[in-house]
């Protein structure tokens, strides 16, 4: 008898991973060139060269030093970089006590959820959203409660209104937005800190925001909110994964607003989770070698360049795609109902695109643009024959 | 209102650690070389040369590569290097697909403990054990049943017997043991696996025994033994973290026994529980290093020559200490009833002992001795000091 959400969670296979295990056998099939795969986000840009100059300069230290455990927070030094970074860009007042080094957005998304959620307490993410927020949410004995979209992918307010009740603990909020690329704007984040306001006084306790920031950097317009200045209860969770492609690395941090409600309690609660799931440090060489390359980027530009070439050719083809302000991915929607028949046609041009159900969403697939630039091109002719084979 | 586990164990301090930071601060204080810091189990031979080596050839790679996800249980050329590993060794036939590389010990054992628990079943821990064993035990829902030593510090089966009910559904065994340093002779084993398998057949169940081996490579006489071996429902927590001196990086593995009574499920279930915390793959970068340094440890001959010389320093000055076979720990009897007591008085010569008593037994110290020996030979006369405060 073991626990059955384990065992179904360990048996599951993501519809992202199986669409790329799929693209990888069917490459060895009939060449790599000929296959358009779209379906995995793993960053195509590489490390920037501050990387490796850090992974280098760092092989001069002692072993010892540089493989010794951290303190389960992270190093102090890491934590006042950030601290101070996160003070500079954003005029963010977060001390160092309040940022939690952590393996990965993921594992800090986890440790939040767990640090929050009585059993029972209900967690509202805002659909398409990234399929594990269910399992980390359910892994902490909460309820995933979704919230359908409106007609530009962004919240649906009136839903959420409805959706709040009595047992929200927590909302979970992603922009640049996996799966949609859609970059929620000012107004939408002022709209929900008061909505969320409004519904801490009538149910008389505090909700809080979980930020999943891991494409905070992947924007090609303007410059990133931040989003504890529109609402109070906010914790951020952050990732080098994109920014600095090493999402293999596990390495990112939450920042807890010192303005949340009692925010000590909430980072011992947190840090007391990742205690009990098996954290102990996040890797310590990559520790030493993001807070080396602090406030620097993996060449974005090249991503922009993907993302206006494909969604200027998908849009010319008639396709009706969420404006991707954002990440690395592609909303499209569906040319008939059902996203996964339209995903398997896709499959007859070779082009992997997942459909969106796993995200919470029926009716969309989603292109995963972190890919080079010459196989966008060479898949906008495949793009052009689906689009006929639906009479668009 | 937050989870009040999580918030207590954020908010605990191990009294490890408490010390530690007592030892760094007086360190400031009086001069590093006055102060006799025994707290912490850091490892103080370097990692082997191969580490830093594999580390300058991989950043050949391309960043891509070396810095992107890997599948969720580990790349599986390490899998199948590991998996080659244990066969050469032990004639272990552990299949590659039944390796889950993980974020170290720590997460092994948490990842196996929510994976094969279900809420209030019992896990039985043999005092003195690691103190993290009842945090992931608890944390999984489940509740830790210690059994107390004999008087050499070794299981008292009889206890173990009394303490087996229908709602065991594991048993950790740690050998070479943090805290005691005892190694488990191969009759032990055998007497554990026997009362095991008795056991199952009178409750009518499987009872997985989890063996957590950080210091398996950490032996001073003989060859290690595998625990699969001597009982078929096992699973092994590996960690790379005092083999390869790399205890911040956290890397290791599970090794699920194929004979273990429904094993791919248990191998599922640990990977759902994993996942459910947020883990996504163990470190990368890491990965690809420890696959070229499989079968390699630091330095152990400097541990053992540490080992013989506190050993036999302290027992010739009349403290009885368990014979420490391996690992980098000596557990010292306590020359008064209360070993926090003896611990404070032992801080008035600089000398920093662990207590016991959070190892889940009261009445002696443990002594970490991954330390430069000339601090050892310099420790002797407050040792002798001490033993003097007690007429010893």
């Amino acid at each position: 008898m073991l626990p059955e959400n384990s065992l179904a969670w360990g048996r599951s296979k993501s519809c992202i991973r199986e669409l790329a295990a799929y693209g990888a056998a069917r490459k060895q099939e009939i060449g790599p060139e000929r296959v358009f795969d779209f379906s995995i986000g793993n960053p195509s840009v590489p490390a920037p060269d501050c990387v490796s100059e850090a992974m280098r300069e760092l092989l001069c230290l002692s072993p010892a030093e540089l493989h010794g455990y951290t303190p389960a927070p992270g190093l102090m030094s890491l934590r006042e970089a950030v601290s101070a970074d996160l003070k500079s860009r954003f005029g963010a007042e977060i001390p160092a006590e309040l940022i939690y080094v952590c393996c990965g957005a993921a594992a800090g998304l986890a440790s939040c959820l767990r640090g929050l959620l009585l059993p029972g307490e209900e967690v509202i993410a805002f659909a398409p959203f990234f399929p594990e927020y269910r399992v980390f949410t359910e892994g902490a004995g909460g309820v995933l409660v979704p919230v359908p979209p409106d007609g530009k992918l962004l919240p649906d307010f009136a839903a959420f209104e409805r959706a709040l009740t009595e047992k929200t603990k927590a909302v979970i909020v992603n922009t640049p937005n996996n799966p949609s690329g859609v970059v929620l704007p000012r107004e939408s984040l002022q709209r929900l800190g008061d909505i969320l306001r409004h519904a801490q006084r009538r149910f008389g306790h505090s909700i809080y925001l979980i930020s999943d920031e891991p494409y905070r950097e992947l924007l090609y317009e303007g410059a990133p909110l931040w989003v504890p200045d529109y609402y109070e209860n906010t914790l951020v969770c952050y990732s080098f994964s994109k920014s600095l492609s090493l999402p293999g690395e596990r390495i990112g941090y939450v920042a807890v607003s010192p303005k949340a409600h009692e925010s000590g309690d909430v980072f011992s609660a947190l840090a007391g989770a990742a205690r009990a799931c098996g954290y102990v440090n996040a890797p310590s060489f990559m520790q030493r070698v993001v807070e080396k390359c602090l406030g620097r980027t993996a060449d974005i530009s090249l991503y922009k360049a993907s993302r206006d070439l494909l969604y200027g050719g998908l849009t010319e083809l008639g396709f009706d795609c969420a404006y991707p302000g954002g990440a690395f991915y592609l909303f499209v929607r569906s040319l008939e109902p059902d996203a996964k028949a339209f995903s398997e046609k896709a499959k007859k041009h070779e082009l992997l695109l997942v459909p969106s159900d796993d995200f919470g969403l029926g009716g969309y697939v989603r292109a995963a643009y972190c890919v080079p630039p010459e196989m966008i091109r060479r898949s906008l002719p495949a793009f052009r024959a689906l689009a006929e084979d639906y009479g668009l």
